[in-house]
């Protein structure tokens, strides 16, 4: 018999997982559409031309390759190939229906993505992503929104403690520069800053080393980056925007593009002021992100007692270029899913809804002959809106309410012989054992009844996790 | 630079289409957890080996192979598979987890199955499925719950005259025995049968012919499954479930297993008198069905006017048992969601809510300096529920009008120099040309209810279309 796992890195997910999954999934929807942004889905494989060489030579041998069908089969050639991320299809798409978009096209998109990674805890080779861009405009009324939006998108889900770590890659650049460190040597030193959350200051420190940056270089970096608390109030300095902002512009006052960017940072800090992203902001010039595509203000999402993030994101004007010989200015951001879903479970933050069970009701089966009469009332409590199941067999009663009750379902519905003389059913509340005999037609009313006082008493007694 | 269409036989989803996709999938979604059907999701690839074996010679050429990762690339080897249906990862999943899932596993899945199909129109590489199995239990109830839920679904979303045409595996082999044709020449003739909508009772018989039943064996076959009109009344004969169990009861009467399966029929039809599904069912003893794993009931549904079907399923007791090693239970329904939706398309069935824009209103930019103060606006906006977009950049107030009106957008928000010196918001209906303007804190509740006015102003005017 075939091996019954699902194949290495995936995962199944049975019905409690989708419910938290959905949960999660339709408050980002909800909240990115208020937003204004409109859903779009792209195919599972693209050509192969189209995803080739665009996530450099480590990503590029994590795309799984689809053989080419027919005669070809036997050479062993690709043609298509799994997405990768979303960025990209969304920049084929960008170019290819540029008539019909509008200007502004905002869109969100939740789809899997797949990534022949070597699987590890938390790390899958099959897992969603979950993305907002905005094309079209280079305004900072852009990352002001796209804050807002994952602020809101968090709230909702119940984070409250979190920052979100705002620079400029040209603020980094002008650091780097100012520090003697020459164009060549910024990719390779942006990589070592990328690690200070993992490896410290010293490590950091050692690394710009190895990588060839010079010891005074390295120190002045360090100290433009991350001060030396000097009188106990570098911390404050490092949470109040508007001080890191002042200590950079006088940092890089001789470079023009440097104030630029933090000119451009200042102005995403204040329209920010207004809107809920506002007192999340924390403008952070270690802040480096792995891709190298950004060109503007960049952003990651730090949750308090969390290592890693959330999510992050930034401005890219050239990506799209590549596929449409103009530039198209881009912002974007992208939350890390299975990560939020990770944490919400191991920090209890779903709501009851989540934990439902497969029915509100279960008809329960008496014997032969009444089978059609139950299935006829199992679509009468359907037509109200419940949620009904019907137990297939006849068999017997305990059996069937013990069944219903490991399914959690709240309620049974039994019509005994005695209850279809009388035109009646038995509501019997599995959670209490309770039970009350109502004239058929009041069955529906009754039951909503119940689940309504149930639904409220439940969210009395407990309100989801907030962190 | 790179292509930029979709690969062959994949398409975009852009807003609008994923609108409509959305609605429907959430009708189906609702309707089959009011009949307690679950969510499953599986992976997009399997290991090889679970899907190669299963699904025919013709299937086994269809099926997507993704390259092995790592050193054996270049041997041009095929480790994984793209889900080429949802039964057989069901089938899977039951196996894997079958300590943890219920008795009676009733699921529903809606997924892309990829398909290396030459494509045609309405015929893609990539496509959604949309199944419901009900797994563990052999009784009809099962039966006739799934053909309520189907007909709930296709009734919702407006189809009302359709047939589900009924018909037993066993039944189709007991007349198949009678007019003399052998088990082995079975799987031929159902080829042919299955033929008859496309190609008429001639072309079948020559088929038959063909695929080497002898004549007197064909004519009768025909006979049994299509009576020639004698009184003029065949037509009705044909769509009285009764009459045509009595005449399968008469015709098989002398063997055994085609009597219960005709007693198997009959019952459905008797469950189903009191569901949704009772004034829809036709017993048709042509309908074949190609799949070969079918073991009972087998159905399909039928729309006027409109060539093939909008999906099919029927009972299947031995699929499971490949993985499992020991035999469930099982009946299943696919509906044709890629049919649905160009039917539903075709024939203007969707709703208006699918037509919606991007935005409830939009609010306009007027000048740099007031950018801070009309985002935290629309912030107070989306607080209330409502979809807000942002105009990005100052630019004239006519030409951001426009903009929202292309974007089917119905509001714009001005709040120039005038109206915030009186803290005050401009609301201008793009539909009517109408304006007032509100105090700040007025804007939402305005909005809502000239929102709420437009709605049932449209539900008036316009009800979607029934078939």
């Amino acid at each position: 018999m075939p091996a019954t796992q699902p194949a290495r890195g995936t995962r199944d997910f049975l019905p409690d997982d989708i419910r938290r999954r959905t949960y999660v999934m339709n408050v980002v929807r909800d909240v990115y559409e208020r937003y204004g942004f409109e859903p779009l889905e792209t195919p599972a494989f693209e050509n192969i031309e189209t995803l080739l060489g665009q996530y450099g030579d480590e990503g590029g041998k994590l795309i799984f390759k689809i053989l080419r069908r027919g005669e070809h089969e036997g050479t062993g050639e690709a043609d298509l190939a799994l997405r990768y991320d979303l960025t990209v299809p969304l920049s084929r798409v960008v170019a290819q229906y540029q008539h019909e978009l509008p200007r502004f096209f905002k869109r969100y998109q939740i789809q899997p993505v797949w990534r022949a990674d070597r699987p590890a805890r938390g790390r899958f080779r099959e897992f969603y992503q979950c993305d907002i861009d905005a094309m079209g405009s280079s305004s900072p009324v852009v990352e002001a929104e796209v804050l807002a939006a994952v602020t809101d998108v968090l709230r909702q889900l119940g984070f409250s403690e979190f920052s979100i770590r705002l620079n400029h890659r040209r603020v980094l650049t002008g650091l780097l520069l100012r520090c003697g460190i020459a164009d060549v040597a910024h990719a390779s030193a942006l990589v070592a800053i990328d690690k200070y959350e993992h490896i410290g200051r010293e490590g950091v420190r050692s690394e710009l080393l190895q990588r060839g940056v010079a010891d005074h270089a390295a120190d002045g970096l360090l100290e433009a980056l991350y001060p030396s608390p000097r009188d106990g109030a570098a911390q404050s300095i490092q949470r109040d925007a508007a001080g890191v902002v002042a200590h950079l512009r006088a940092l890089l006052a001789a470079d023009v593009p440097s104030v630029e960017a933090v000119d451009n940072l200042a102005t995403i800090v204040a329209l920010s002021a207004g809107t809920s992203a506002g007192r999340h902001l924390v403008v952070d010039p270690s802040l480096a992100r792995g891709l190298s595509y950004y060109t503007g203000a960049i952003m990651e999402v730090a949750v308090a007692d969390l290592a890693g993030s959330l999510g992050g994101g930034g401005r890219y004007d050239n990506l799209v270029g590549t596929f449409l010989g103009r530039a198209v200015p881009a912002c974007g951001f992208s939350l890390g899913l299975e990560r939020i879903l990770v944490v919400m479970a191991e920090r209890g933050m779903f709501p009851d809804q989540v934990r439902c069970g497969s029915a509100d009701v279960m008809v329960t089966l008496w014997d032969a002959a009444s089978r059609a009469d139950l299935l006829s009332l199992a679509g009468e409590l359907r037509a109200s809106g419940l949620k009904v199941d019907v137990y297939p067999e006849a068999d017997k009663l305990g059996k069937q309410f013990k069944y219903a009750a490991t399914r959690r379902v709240p309620f049974v519905a039994v019509v005994g012989d005695e209850e279809r003389s009388r035109g009646a059913v038995t509501i019997k509340n599995l959670e209490t054992g309770a039970q009350q005999t109502v004239a058929r037609g009041e069955t529906a009313a009754t039951l909503l009844r119940s689940l309504g006082e149930r639904r409220r008493s439940d969210d009395a007694d407990s309100i989801p996790g907030k962190v």
